[in-house]
Order: C-alpha cells, then structure tokens, then sequence
C-alpha cells in the first residue's frame, strides 16, 4: 500500500507538517509495511520554504541580505529539483516578524526579496517560486525591483529605491538595466484577489496590519495608483486591476511588472512545485484535509486543488478536517471520496482545539482500519 | 452487498428505528443494488414489542388486560417465530405512561403483565421474553404471579393480590396452582444490576421516579425484604442479592422466583430474539451505534454485543455513534473495526443535537462511499 498526505494546516491547531506527521505514524499502526510520501502544502508565508524543502529533496541556502528597513539579516531561500528552482517566502526578508514594533509600512521595503532573486538567478536556475505573504512592506514590489537592477527615477532625475511613502515621487521606469534573464519562469504564490489600489486595494485592505492608519493609508493607496501609471506607461503593462496585484503590498503587481511572473493560486503551485503527480503515481490513497471544509473549499483551496488533480490520476482522496459544513456535496465531484471530521465528541472548538491531535489520529486510525478491512476481504 | 444495521438508540436525539431508516436510505444513494436488514434494537422498555416486529417477521396481539390500578385498558404483546414465541413489554400494562399523574408505588400493581403471559402461554408459546423497564410499580412481580395462578396469602388466610403496599402481609405463597408450563422458557430483559432491596435496591434507587419517598420508600422496602424471605421459605429459592432482582420495581425477582426466568443482558435477548446469526450470515458489512461510545460500552452494551458476535460470523462492524470517549481501544478487541463521529462540526450538544439526523447522514454516506471506493478498486 502507498499513501500520500498533502493537508492544508488545521487552521490555530496543527501546522500541514504536523498533520502529515499525526498521518504518518498512525497509519504505520495498521498498515506496517506501507509506503508513505508526506507533501505539507506551504501557504506562501513564513515557514513555507522548509515546508518545500520537507515535501522534496533540495537544499537551503542561506545569505546576507537587507531587512523591510534595509538593515543586514541572515535569509535564505530553497534550492530543489537538482539546483533548477528556486522556492523564496518574501517574509523572510519581508516579513512582518522581522520589524516587531517598528512597524512602518511608508519605509518598509521588498529589497532583501529581490537580492533572494538575483542570488537564486545567479545559482542558474530556470524557474522561481515566490511566496507572497506576511509582509511589512507596501512598495508594490519596487524595492525587489530595484534590487535586481530596475531603476527608478524621481523628479531631479537622480535614481531612488521607492517605498510605500515614496512611490509618488516617481517619474521614470527603466528596465533596460534589468538583470532578470529571459529564460527564467518566475511564479508568484497568491490566494487572495485583491487589486493593486482603490477601496479592497492593498493599502485600504492590509495597511492597517502593517501599522497604517487614516491619512497614510490615502498616502500609501495614491502611490500605488501612481506607480500603476508610470508601470503603464514606460512598461505598457496594466496590471493595476489584476486580481491579486494588490497581494503583499503590492508585491503582486511588481512581481508582474518587473519579474515578468504570473500569479498562481498557492495550491496549484505548491503541486506543481513538489511534482504532485510524480509523488503519487501508484498510491492507493491520498489524504488530505483542512482546518474547516466549507463552501469556499470549492474554490481553489487544497482540498479541492489536490482532489482535482488526484481525480485526473484516478486515485482517491479522502480530505479529514477540523470541521465539515453541511452543503459541500460539491465536493464530491471534484474528486473527493469522503469526508471524515475528527471531532470525537459534541464539543465546542473551545474545547477541542487542545485535542486537535489526538483526535486527528483516532479518526485517521478508523479510517485507514475500515480500508484495511475491505482490502483483505476482497 | 448485503448490508445490517443494528444501532442502539441515540439518547436523546433519534430511535433505533430512526437511526436504522437514515442507514438505510443512506446506503442506497452508494449501493443503489444492496440488500439491508435493518435490526432495532429494544430496549425493554416502552416500544420494545414494536421494534421487535419491525426488525423480524410477526403479528401483534391486542387484548384487554389490567393497567396498575386493575382497570381494564387495550394491551398487546408481539407474536414471532411462527408463533412459537412472545415478546412483552411490561411497560404495555405497568408503564408509567398509563397512569400520568397518579403515580402510587404502595397500589400499583404488575397485573396486566401477568395476564400478558397467561395469554401467550394460552396461544402455546414456547418461550417468552419480558422486557422489564419503565415500570410504575414496585410489587415484586406480585401482581404478574397472581394473575398467573400464584397464590398469596394474608394472616387471615385469604388469597389476594399484594401491591407495594401489602408486600408485608404476605404470610404464605403458593405456586401449585401456578399456569406457567415446564416448557416455556422465560427471559427477562434486563440491564441494571440492583438487588432487590437495601440501599442499592428497588425502592430507593427508583422509588422516587415512580412516585415515593421518605417512609413510603421504607415501607415498600421493607415489604421487598419480607417477599424475599417468604420466597426464601416457602419457594426455596433466594433471590434477593442476584444482580438485576430490584429492575423494575422487584420484577426481576418476581420473574426469576414465580416464572423461573432468567435475566438476561438486553442486546444478548435481542441478538437471539431477532436471530442475528441468521440474519446477518452473508453479510458483507454491519453497522452498530450509540449516542455515545465510553468504557461503559465494553461492558455489555449494543455496540459490543454485536461486535462480538459478528466477530464470531467473521463479519466486520462498523459503529457510527454520536460521540466518542478516547481510552475506548478495547472496543477493537471486540469485533469493532471503526468508530466514526457523527459530529461534523465543533459543536456542543447544545448545539448538535438538532442536527443529529443529517450529521448521521453524512457521516454514513462518507463511510459507504470509502468503502464503495476500495471494493471497486480491488
């Protein structure tokens, strides 16, 4: 027998990996002599290059490079599929973690990011994986532009790296000094669909969380407007409309104005990424699940990405969740087998949530023992 | 695929039969071509004769016979095996609902139970099977004898009919006059194990749900304690400390020493009664259930009385329950194969125990599907 767990993080109880672990050692209790490949799915945030790097062979590399306030920290990126891509979290250069109380998101900006891409450039790899997410930042990406070689102009005609209170003072646009070859696929992990600017824009939206408030979020959400013009202009690319161009501060619109990337919901990159059909070729049973399965689990989430992508491949998938909403049949078709809750008792998420463990591995236990029972009846 | 349900009822929220009809409406939507047997299981108390007749083959009798209070109410009893045996339900003439509120252990009298059985016995029965529970009387089973030809005696030397008021004066009993033929084999349904009298018995532990307390709990026991020693002398037979004599209001003594029943576990009577062997032989799957599965389930009740028992068929038994202690591992040692929840929410019971039909539902089509799902695979 083969399994293979993809789950998504029980939302406030138990990380992807630790569910992928609760699976792991408990199905070994009944099926002794089964295989297992543990795919944690990374969300794009803090902590999604070691999710990549547990799902898949790779390396970490760690370098020097600038903070949201362009002070040296040690960062890192992951190397996989032999030294050919690269997977980056922007929060590890990005993130708001790294600022603690100084948060500022008018001088935060994305530069560490970009020297995480030029050093994976310089690596020779021919595609890299960013994962928008956790950011202090609300440059629109101009900083990791800046960083790989982009220049900005200001009115004096004199070169700057634009942050988020800045991005107003822009007047020109060069590419041409851009040292982001050709060759390079560049994909941006990205599930919310937030435009760059206006009311549900990036600075209306998430500049509170990064310390914006009153007249800065109208400094901020004018810059981004301004930037989206001039992108237009020198580059001929609207991306101001661009559902998930306001992800990240920005960092959606950047990532295509500057890095040429397209944005790619965070659960078909993570597939494709860990090369899900590889890993589950020949299992008998993939597993996979989520904190809560709802409605919007139909949309693009894990359940619903992994089950997809299983149902092409023929193999089943049983999503074991933190809870399941009524109305989900849904789900179904979209290559699901069967849903398992793990709620043991009639108890509240109060109370549960201590046992979000345990209670994983007693309904993982019955269900892989109701398999186990079929298969050697048949 | 042939199918058997066997669920206990779930406390509070859905009937045996209740739980039987969403399994089996359920599985159909999976297995369109299955075969089902649904067994709900008794419980001995109100409705016992019904869910007898609706898990096998038989015919309900309807006669007129004595409620508590000696008047004349319509009473039945189930009729199965071709005729050859009878299921009763006590609670059919001395049930509590029958009187309402003019609950008075010291008259209330198990008469009409007694007229019960002569009426079976009549129809040529070979065995009968009494469900005791839900009782408004605390006679000993008097009143059942004396119906039956038993005859007790007064100081005076008069016959009557003792009640939980005149246990006491009770100076001699005789069975030679007693209708009850060799043959018969009588079983009373029982699954409290208190002794007739003292602390833990009859009168004080359910005496004030059927309306006594204070000094009319320590009349009706003593009058248990004299019963018991006049059994003892002129019967030869001591029953007072056997677990299970206090059940029903001293029904289970008066069973045991008039009727020479034996008192059996609830869910053995009914494995035998609705003839589990037979029904479930070929069966490819059997699923049991209870509103919730503890360490009082290893001991005796349904769930782990089917499971046993199947295991004996080498049948696998699923449970569905409404809910799940953890520390339940011995349940597995009993023929269970899997435990699932049908909590699909974290939700108290405050909240859940409206939902309990469609979160069963659910819960059993998840489970038909994986397993729909693994047959077609191997």
């Amino acid at each position: 027998m083969k399994f293979v767990f993809m789950p998504d993080s029980f939302k406030g109880t138990l990380s992807s990996a630790e569910v992928c672990q609760v699976l792991d050692k408990t199905v070994r209790e009944v099926f002794p002599d089964c295989e297992t490949i543990s795919l944690p799915v990374a969300d794009g945030g803090e902590g999604s290059v070691d999710c990549f790097l547990a799902a898949i062979e790779g390396e970490k590399i760690y370098i020097t490079a600038k903070n949201p306030f362009f002070e040296d920290i040690p960062a890192f990126y992951g190397l996989i599929d032999g030294g050919k891509t690269a997977v980056i979290e922007m929060a590890a250069c990005a993130g708001l973690p790294l600022i603690e109380d100084r948060k500022d998101p008018m001088r935060a900006s994305t530069y560490g990011v970009g020297q995480l891409i030029a050093h994976a450039i310089n690596q020779g790899v021919t595609k890299i994986v960013v994962g928008l997410g956790g950011s202090a930042t609300t440059d629109g990406g101009c900083g990791a532009a800046a960083a790989c070689g982009v220049r900005f102009y200001n009115g004096a005609g004199e070169t700057f790296v634009p942050t988020g209170g800045t991005l107003s003072e822009i007047v020109r646009i060069d590419c041409t000094g851009a040292d982001i070859p050709e060759g390079v696929e560049i994909v941006a992990m990205c599930d919310i669909d937030n435009p760059l600017y206006g009311p549900a824009g990036a600075a209306h939206v998430f500049g509170p969380q990064k310390g914006a408030g009153g007249r800065m979020i109208e400094i901020l959400d004018t810059g981004l407007q301004h930037l989206a013009s001039v992108i237009q202009r020198d580059l001929g690319k609207n991306i101001s409309h661009i559902p998930g161009s306001g992800a990240a501060g920005g960092m959606g619109a950047g990532m295509m104005a500057f890095f040429g990337a397209r944005l790619q919901m965070g659960i078909e990159t993570v597939l494709d990424t860990v090369h899900f059909e590889q890993a589950a070729c020949g299992a008998d049973l993939i597993i996979t699940g989520e904190g809560k399965l709802d409605s919007q689990s139909l949309h693009g989430k894990v359940v619903a990405g992994v089950g997809r992508r299983a149902k092409q491949l023929g193999i089943p998938v049983i999503a074991i969740v933190g809870g399941v909403d009524s109305a989900i049949e849904g789900i179904y078709d979209m290559g699901i087998t069967a849903v398992f809750s793990i709620n043991r008792l009639p108890e509240d998420f109060s109370v549960s949530r201590t046992k979000s463990r345990e209670n994983l591995q007693a309904t993982a236990k019955d269900v892989f023992r109701l398999i186990r029972t079929f298969i050697e009846r048949m």
